[in-house]
């Protein structure tokens, strides 16, 4: 096995897709925005990744069948748009192993002539959200305007830390290839998984790369949050207090 | 000495064995079957895999001989078939070294000819056990229905962190070289050397393999444990509490 | 990528330059005192060195464009004498790392032909400081005696641990490319960012360089550092007590 | 620079030396043994090792010069037998630095056709240590008897966890290169620097190999550690309370 290895499960024809990438992270704003798009629409399996960097395990499935850790891309059609949808359960353990994950993953892009990428994510704010912003980081300047149509916030030098992980070095490689590249960031609190983060970060993508999907089961997930983070107000000693700091639960 | 070494010892001629792994793990359950195995029938050191990856040390023997950390492939004759069983005192400390040794282990199955992977290893309950129950996982659905007519319990998505380490990876690597792999689990508290389970293991591994040991001197530890645990119990203050927590002592 | 990558950005024409080394450390003296040549200075951005042993991140930058980390090389004109201003956010994550970005560091350096190497960093002191010793370490006993002249401090044995980082490797692995090389070392509390401190070094760099740079924001920060320490020391009960031990502040 | 890269310093003639390592360990016991040898004899430094596995950085002499962190062997004539001491200030910082390292330190020693190694060490008993045994290993069950003539203490199975880092591989990885290798660990509290511990392994190191030297400056020092042991147990409140456990010093 190579340091990183790509499967070629299937080769669906796409035309210039737009790579979208979901790997956990903060309020798992970006998984459960890139799942949702797979269970939306139809997808087919195209390649898988595997590596020495990912965790040395294999996950379970419901006929007790195991599968080694890897990351997956399905191809999604999305109305007349062609998505490359990448999605997993686990980041690289070390700084090598980011790198190379994240070059793995470009040398799929290019196998598909992606046109551009979007890696999805949760920035941070310590406190709980009424207005789902997304922040947006490019690695061109000319992918702001439309992006800035769309309801991205730009605030110059943030994130303060950057970005970090897959998402952050697919900005940073990307340019190496001249691939367009964005970063949206759904703002969330940080502490729970997110599915408002999630439906605000999908808002925009719909409305920056062309196509629509049903918020139905995002917004029950949404729901349920919901109750927790309103008994957690109650337990609090009051039902309205919003943007309070939730520090202490981290 | 290159990242992975296979040192070999002896060239017995093996008839489409069966490889069975017990490497250190939760309950020591997975060690303590293979041991006895090596125990309980004569058995021939075939091969020895030394590694960067494994922890930079010796083992001092009864003579105050010194041996360099590896793990060991005996071959043995159960009854009509053939047996390569894979013990050690370590397992890799780092990702690339679990997938870099469970490779290692895989090219010493295929020097064999084995024609299929045991995994053995314990699943902790977090509570002293009265049934121990084998949980089993493979990498073919094709390999279930055998197992079950042996008692194996299929749990679908369990364990749900999905199978970490060696044997995990043993299911994962085996699917890329089409060998058939199972993981078999006793179930045990997690807290404590668990022989039962070991013993729960070997029997379904008995009758799914065709073969028959000796339980004695299993039973004899196992015996011993449970006067630990009778004690532990008693301090408790009951006993007759069975399925009681123990997770404080972990 | 490679495991150390240099970008070559552009070329300027530089006659036997001095390099001087300035990445985060103790009271971040050798960044600040780099950064504020570059800002006092013309200079042109030459030469940027990724490399997996980076932190997998990209900085945002006021347009929220992101860039990966690296550590970047500015050519700078400083009266008669050309500078190679070696500044970045990050040093290398392991071992390893540190090893193979100085090597990087000094094939940018063998590029330009560098005459020589400072590398900037500060020495913990554990206490306030009043007056602001800059202690020297070079890689070749002829380097000390103009170093002498210019007031730099040269104590037998320290830093009694060693000089840790690519300033310490710098002095270790420019011996091995016969290329002379000296570490500045401004005293420090080792618990605040220390622009005197900074200030002390870049005297001492002015002197055996021969060059003059403008302190005036230097000397700015250094006012607003002080008031901060004025504020600790006046809630510690006194106006005047020097050389107090900060050490619980770390 | 190479993984492991070895300097040629000098070329002394040397008639089939015994290779002595003294790295640091648990009381210093090797190192200190090793030192004194050197300080002691005349020796000639004939090898410098450094390698990415160390740590990155410099050590500062009485000059202010630094030298490159790395090991170091003196060739060195005891009476009638040559000595190749390997002495240094640091171990490798990661499983496979261990080996690499050794495997460096073998490459050494066929070098100069090293007969045969002792790695020296300590070996932690938890208590103050009234009569300091030397407790030994080999890789060669033949080697024993002359070891037991000069009083090494063989205890089969001991050390219970084995021997960790440079000293255990020595023993691990000379069996591979057919090369007699024995590990003489001093008893020792593990709580202190041990100059007597180190006194003893030095004399069965003379028993064994065939040689001499004064023990004058070693005796100074374990005076200066007596009178540090005296006072512990001063303050325990007992003069004479010898084999007391100083777990909570630790």
């Amino acid at each position: 096995m190579n340091e990183v290895e790509i499967d070629r499960v299937a080769d669906p024809t796409l035309d210039e897709p737009v790579l979208v990438e979901g790997l956990p992270g903060v309020g798992h704003v970006g998984k459960l925005t890139a799942e949702h798009l797979l269970d939306e629409l139809d997808g087919e399996l195209a390649r898988r990744i595997h590596s020495v960097h990912l965790p040395p395990q294999v996950g379970i499935d419901d006929d007790s069948v195991a599968s080694l850790a890897g990351i997956e891309f399905h191809a999604v059609r999305a109305d007349d748009v062609d998505l490359l949808v990448l999605t997993g359960d686990h980041q690289a353990g070390d700084n090598r192993g980011h790198y190379r994950l994240t070059e793995g993953v470009l040398d799929v892009a290019e196998q598909f002539d992606v046109s551009q990428v979007f890696a999805l994510g949760g920035v941070p704010t310590g406190e709980l959200i009424e207005e789902y912003d997304v922040l947006g980081a490019v690695n061109d300047p000319d992918l702001r305007s439309p992006l800035e149509d769309a309801g991205v916030v730009f605030r110059g030098g943030e994130p303060a830390g950057g970005i970090v992980g897959i998402s952050g070095l697919l900005l940073g490689l990307s340019t190496r290839r001249d691939l367009p590249a964005t970063c949206l960031m759904g703002e969330t609190s940080g502490y729970l998984v997110d599915p408002k983060s999630a439906q605000a970060v999908l808002e925009v993508l719909e409305a920056v790369v062309g196509f629509e999907v049903d918020f139905g089961t995002l917004e029950e997930r949404a729901d349920e949050m919901e109750e927790v983070v309103g008994k957690i107000r109650e337990l609090e000693g009051g039902m309205e207090v919003p943007d309070e700091d939730l520090r202490y639960i981290g």
